[in-house]
């Protein structure tokens, strides 16, 4: 039975505002590193190769609701399911908890892309040997 | 007749990444920033005070669609509108666009919030003086 | 026989540029990091409390000598030694290596004072129990 | 009769922290946009092409010293000097003030390097034509 990815962060001091908080751009961080992490532990990542040339994985997407603010030296737990896998797309949901506490609660969608020298990135169907990776965190 | 706030960023090299092109998190920051300047147009800022204290404007949500690349030293045009303004809710749409290209559109909510000391924010209705001085971007 | 502190940190993606590598801004916020996470091993913090209220340690001075580039996801071992204990300062230095290969050395000095209500930052003598803790990674 | 580059900077929310004031490592962004807008000025860039190729400004040593904090919303004026262009490094000095009061001296090293696809990056000496452009600022 598929079960979300899980990491923790702690809080850094320079991830503070003067408003004494967490800023929230902090969020859209966490959620890409979190990912990676994820990619990591599947044997990807998110610049990776195969026999037809570098793939990449840029995001077309990215939302945050903020619940409750995270101070200094908090440590915050990421929880990350894989929401859909499309075609070409993979959207995933990001869920942050403080000891218990609703934190915030993300959606970011990645785009599989052909890297080619000196051309714009192109969207190509996801290789299915990754759809199934991936689809361990599918739930 | 309402129009849109609009302000431009260069593009720094601190705000690329390795795949040679901006990172995805910059959008969260330019729209923070480009609210603060809106604000200070209108002799607001997101930490003022008036009679009662402190008020500052937490963001509860935050959200970008990405359409298409950005490099250093591009030029990003951005402008902002006010979508809605609830009892306690400003809802701003940011639209980036560089020499005419569509780049990515984004949305902020922040809420009205007293700040006292020692004590977690709490919303507020939005003064109406403040209600006013928004109306003039909302369209 | 005091031994240096020792962390490592991988490279995030949004810690590159556009020139394929870490910027080099993100080693100080690694030096930063690093500092905080040995103050936490000895039970201390960047913003902790005595009996004589809070104390803080803003740094006066920050330095990097960059030797060899560092790239996504490459792991970066960060060896930190206490330089000097002065009456109000504390000189840290930094070694970043990877696989053995020297990447760059930095220098932090940062200032015990006394933090007060809308008061400007006061240094103060370090209290003699917090020189004895950080005496473990003189060297 | 050389005179120092001047450029200005208002501090953003996002470059402040949880002790209410300009994190420090804000400071080397800085330092290193307003170096750019400097090259920028000169008709120059830190990624730049002539007719060997492409060259660019890698840093080997970034330093600051720190006296006075900067809050939210602060204009800081940044003053850049040359202060020596080596055989292959240029040498920068930064001022930084608010309203009169000094708040942090920086110093800066780059050194000028050919960019070539798939090479490590290597140093070469100065071009005599950019050496004349940058001793507009040598003082």
């Amino acid at each position: 039975m598929p079960t979300p990815f899980r990491t923790t962060r702690l809080v850094e001091f320079q991830e503070t505002d003067a408003a004494g908080i967490v800023h929230f751009g902090t969020f859209f961080s966490w959620m890409e590193q979190a990912e990676h992490e994820m990619l990591r532990g599947l044997g990807l990542s998110v610049m990776m190769k195969d026999d037809g040339g570098k793939i990449s994985w840029p995001r077309v997407h990215a939302s945050c609701d903020f619940q409750s603010p995270l101070h200094f030296e908090d440590t915050v737990e990421i929880e990350i399911r894989v929401d859909n896998i499309g075609d070409k797309n993979v959207d995933y949901h990001f869920h942050f908890t403080c000891q218990g506490r609703a934190i915030a609660e993300g959606k970011m969608v990645a785009v599989c892309c052909r890297v080619e020298r000196d051309e714009p990135l192109r969207s190509i169907s996801i290789p299915p040997w990754i759809v199934e990776k991936l689809s361990v965190f599918r739930c």
